[in-house]
């Protein structure tokens, strides 16, 4: 039996709903995309939940689903994954929080199982935008016994935090108290090694105080009038999950062409091959014939490649019509040239990870349009790439998480259930 | 309310790809078929999903969802099902292995806790064909200690093992060192239930090394230059779910007009009636009619049959589409006997258990037409029983574990689940 490769070209957010200034077009339908109605007149066709019916996607919940790892059971809380999507190198086992860069008044200390003589001014340090690099630099790798503590900052006043050591358990509470006027709270543990992770998020917590409460650039900002952000209060703690590796789950050699540090962290993660793509700068300017070249390129000693293009999302979010209709051109283009380079027989799928639609400004949980080409498929009539033109199509409707077991069967790369 | 019999016809490995010597038809689509037609024309139509998008079904997990049992929960280890596959009568709580007829060279024994003194020159001898029956029957129904072992041959150097007493087990490793040239593994047990499991699986090897080394089918070997099959080596251990019986989850009694092994001893595992069929061969010269005649006589005190027709699946092994057209049209004429001699008012599905593509010659994980006809059907407007004709079709797209459901609701016998 001959095996074959596959593609995979996911529009970020590129699904919308219908747009008055476009008499009722969604972008998608309104842009001149005859390359995405190629391969949808070539294919079959259908709609796709990229989580359930009605559920409102994250790009990281369904990037994970749509690679077949059920975001219900793996996405344990968030800190792993703010970890990953600002770069951050996660191992399985590490014990991930968000943080949040704050203001302190007074003077920490633990007493006890407590936190006592200060409390928290702005748990968000006045929406910190600059500096928070140096900040974190001067925490990043602190070793607290036999755990070593990796700061990153992220937007504004946002971080993240990733202890990796032996013994520490998933269960510890937040420090972050949740309401400006209060003490940091101390963690605390579920179980013994919950108790390690507590007790090392407490001592972290006062590091953290120690090195920022006299920082240079809380000097310049307590100069300018601003409030200090002198503490890290670490909260949404979560254990980074044993996901299977790629190649290991599949029996295929995996790549992710990806713009965006959050999927590439996620390919990372599961030890696919995630090539550096110049000229892909995840916005409205990027390159998308240099990422299609870098999928063409990954498939000479790649079974599988997964490609997110995200400037669609992007439209969506600034709820900028004409700017979505110019991101799906482009994805058209990029697919143009992938159709023209991809070695015959390839299976080719194009979809979207969610909807952001133009007027919400945010992602949806209305459904995607999905086309598959390539040996096999089983064609239908549809004839266009559309939201609503795939509706009557061979697939029907389908969950993101379905896509990996469709995908390796026409393969002929996936195990028998059963005899 | 009046309650409805039904009827599900299965034509095993029924559904195809496009053919090119077909004209790019299925074998389905290119047999002539008037009365699975006249199923669909009177019914409402849809696609199917045995097990789920894209997953490549058995024979067995597709049965088993079928008949709304999940294969995901229930289907635990190869073992039971082999054993059931081949005839053996399998009582929940049995630990089945699958097994190897295999060749050792020494002498065989144990050292506390591991075999010495042999080793594996052929895992397979040399995939021995003949005299496994006498090579069975040598330890069938060995007793050792309050367990007794039944052991029959399947195809080659294949056997099954049923483990039956009081304290047993599932999780005792294999004896089987998966490699020519190593020593037996000693089997050992998880936890006290699978270490007695595990105990009586390493003495039943020495039974079967002392029962087959010296057997007068070996002897003949040996004279005629062959490896002899000179013990058993389990593998691949599983408990026998504990499943509901049929009648007792649906609460009507169920009959299985079937053909082969394997299905037969899934619907007594179920104690559904699996009446003989007279020139039921399983083959391609089957009597479909003897077929279609059991499953009319099954009703008259059943209230719902499933009836499995397995030529098509032959055809799609043996790549040859002219058989599994022939066969098709063999399933057609079972129909036409079975339509014409129901009860008025019986409900008939015709589906298919997994497509068996004739160009891929094994199991595929695309989806297969379904066809529900009887009172209060919501008929569309599909024409024709096809894969791709049914597209579009009232049923849109389910799964295998949803059809009973669809059959208890039609045939108003199903519990209402809430108030």
């Amino acid at each position: 039996m001959k095996r074959t490769k596959a593609v995979i070209i996911i529009g970020d957010g590129l699904a919308d709903r219908p747009v008055p200034e476009l008499d009722g077009r969604t972008p998608l339908e309104a842009a001149d995309t005859p390359n995405l109605d190629r391969v949808a007149a070539d294919g079959e066709c259908g709609q796709m939940d990229p989580i359930g019916p009605g559920v409102r996607a994250g790009s990281d919940t369904s990037h994970l689903a749509i690679l077949g790892y059920d975001p219900f059971k793996v996405y344990t809380g968030r800190g792993p994954f703010e970890a990953l999507g600002i770069g951050m190198d996660v191992e399985r086992g590490d014990i991930c929080f968000r943080c949040n860069f704050s203001t302190l008044e007074g003077d920490l200390r633990l007493e006890g199982d407590h936190f006592a003589g200060a409390k928290v001014v702005d748990r968000r340090a006045q929406r910190i935008s600059e500096g928070t690099h140096e900040l974190a630099q001067a925490v990043n790798g602190v070793v607290i016994e036999d755990v070593t503590c990796y700061v990153k900052e992220s937007v504004e006043h946002r971080a993240a935090l990733v202890l990796r050591g032996p013994g520490l358990g998933p269960n510890a509470s937040d420090v972050d108290p949740h309401e400006d006027g209060a003490v940091p709270h101390a963690s605390h543990g579920d179980d013994e090694e919950s108790r390690k992770t507590a007790w090392v998020l407490n001592q972290f917590v006062l590091r953290s105080w120690e090195a920022l409460r006299n920082h240079p650039v809380n000097t310049q900002r307590v100069a300018a009038g601003k409030l200090p952000a002198n503490v890290i209060l670490p909260r949404g703690g979560g254990v980074a999950p044993h996901l299977e590796p790629f190649e290991q789950k599949y029996g295929v050699k995996g790549a992710c062409v990806v713009e965006t540090g959050l999927i590439a962290g996620i390919g990372r993660y599961l030890h696919m091959t995630v090539p550096t793509v110049e000229g892909a700068t995840g916005g409205a300017d990027t390159n998308e014939l240099a990422l299609a070249q870098a999928i063409i390129e990954m498939l000479q000693d790649h079974d599988f490649v997964l490609c997110n293009f995200k400037a669609p999302d992007l439209g969506g979010h600034d709820s900028k019509p004409d700017a979505k209709i110019k991101a799906a051109e482009k994805l058209d283009n990029l697919v143009a040239y992938v159709l023209d380079h991809v070695p015959a027989g390839t299976h080719i799928a194009i979809t979207a990870d969610h909807c952001t639609p133009i007027n919400f400004g945010d992602h949806t949980g209305d459904t995607v349009p999905i086309a598959i080409s390539g040996p096999n498929v089983r064609k239908d009539t549809v004839q266009s790439f559309g939201e609503r033109s795939v509706v009557g199509g061979a697939i029907a409707r389908i969950r993101g998480f379905d896509i990996m077991p469709i995908m390796t069967n026409l393969m002929g790369v996936q195990e028998k259930f059963g005899a």
